[in-house]
């Protein structure tokens, strides 16, 4: 089958063995993401070799026990050792010796199939169309923040960074009722969340509302924005840091004063659960059609990973 | 009336008007404590000048309407300006425009008279002593980190430093009934917890509880501190800062990749309630006795503070 891997630090669409179930579910992929952590990974984040994506839908072609047999799915790409105390707790997303699909230890969607335990297999509802399926891990890393923070109606919340997970984590965020601003650089993505009600501003703008927000999400990807955000809480206030990436990829020049005089927050925040992501796509509470750009076969992956890195690009798929 | 305070950064007793009460309360100080934020302050932290000191006890000899007359009182540092929001939600604690006690703005509490709003003031039990009733206010900012995050009895915590904070913290966690391991460098003052059934080792060996902990108080009073504090969480798991210094202060290293996949929560704590601590101290719940190593005159203020930096050294009290 074909796969889109990183091997030698090279990324290629190589030809490779279709996976063995063993113990656990192979699904037919129908349709992949690319998510901003793929690229990074394609730049060395996480030093994953093999086959790389983690965002997809498909359908469960072999199953211990034959359950789920023929019925479409999203996966939770975390898959723990089953032993430990995290994984004891159901926290298999913590586990110390987990591998997750297409980051760490085990190969991932950009290809015909993959393997996960069926146990992390979520059966889609009907009305969920693949495009939007293929959302429900991005969506549900951007509810995962509700899992963290308490927001409630009458908070504020500043979201930074454009992209599609800002724009996830904002509409996300403006379902709870909040008051949501979004920052970002492109007028025509910041348009995406002022259709949904969403106050935004351009950088410049949004960096004067110092000490106004209860909540401020980084979610630019980029390790400058740390602190620019900080100043946007008020104190007390809650930063939530969404941003995984390749290099040093350090944070300096925190003041731990402010930190402490203030009694900030900071809380870094990853993955969330998938099905409060599906009941979401389910009631087209989200406008995901907006968030997609581009789609190219599987075999052109190297090119389509080369789009999704451009300058204004949003989702592109992968369809095998 | 005599003063010890920090003028063109220099450190000195000085003989001063008493204060007007204006429309607060005035209160002769029999007792006042040397906090590292003193020493902080006298090296030029948070741009202070004037009396400093912000640990006391003493007698309400003037007050508005005769209030709290000839009562024995501590008192909350912090005054707000008591019209922004934060005033009208109840936190003058972090009033942009407050002043807060031989710290901000405010003549503090080593001098013969201090004086601050009616409101911050609370009577002192009689069985509380005024060498313990001077720890209210650092007992409460131990006290706070239970304000901030949930302790519970099955919470493993470890504190990092063995100063008069550390000791203050690991033993009003503990009291939570939670597992405290403390942290720090001097046997003599480790030995302090131990008798309180606390858990303790040498920085070296502590360092080797990778990824055990809960919670981390870092009240070591150090930047260095703060990346060792980080190793000792679990995923999901909370550094307390604690410490508050002069410099630079900045924390650097921090691989914000590590905080978003273990999905980290870094939180600022500095004051607390300080009716809880009152409450404690009256039913002798904290070994304060052993905290206590020496006792000054006023006037021998500035050798007092000498000692108060001094290796092995914990509170040295001033007595106007």
């Amino acid at each position: 089958m074909k796969a889109l891997r990183v091997e030698k630090k090279k990324l290629a669409v190589k030809e490779v063995a279709r996976p063995e179930r063993g113990d656990e579910a192979l699904v037919r992929v129908h349709l992949s993401g690319i998510c901003n952590t793929d690229l990074e990974i394609a730049r060395g984040y996480a030093g994953f070799k093999g086959t790389i994506g983690h965002e997809f839908v498909g359908v469960v072609e072999e199953s211990p026990g034959d359950k789920l047999l023929g019925q479409r799915v999203v996966g939770e790409i975390n898959a723990g050792c089953g032993k430990c105390e995290l994984c004891a707790a159901g926290d298999q997303r913590h586990c110390a010796d987990r591998t997750v699909l297409g980051i760490v230890g085990r190969d991932g969607a950009h290809a015909e199939f993959l393997r996960l335990p069926l146990t992390n297999l979520l059966p889609v509802p009907d009305m969920v169309v693949d495009e939007h399926a293929v959302f429900a891990e991005p969506l549900a890393a951007a509810c995962g923040i509700m899992e963290r923070v308490a927001i409630k109606p009458e908070s504020r919340v500043a979201v930074i960074g454009d992209g599609k997970l800002g724009l996830l984590c904002a509409q996300a965020i403006a379902l709870s009722g909040a008051t949501v601003f979004l920052i970002g650089k492109h007028a025509e993505k910041l348009r995406i969340a002022e259709r949904r009600g969403i106050e935004t501003a351009a950088p410049k703008a949004g960096a004067k509302r110092k000490r106004e927000f209860d909540v401020v999400v980084e979610a630019s990807g980029s390790p400058s924005g740390f602190v620019g955000a900080l100043e946007l809480l008020r104190p007390r206030g809650t930063l939530v840091l969404k941003s995984t990436f390749q290099g040093p990829g350090k944070i300096d020049e925190i003041d731990q004063a402010r930190l402490v005089v203030d009694e900030i927050t900071i809380m870094g925040s990853r993955c969330g659960r998938l099905q409060p992501a599906l009941d979401l796509l389910k009631k087209g509470a989200i406008d995901i059609d907006s968030l997609i750009s581009e789609e190219y076969p599987l075999a052109e992956g190297v090119h389509a990973m080369e789009r999704a890195g451009r300058r204004g690009v949003l989702k592109v798929f992968l369809r095998p």
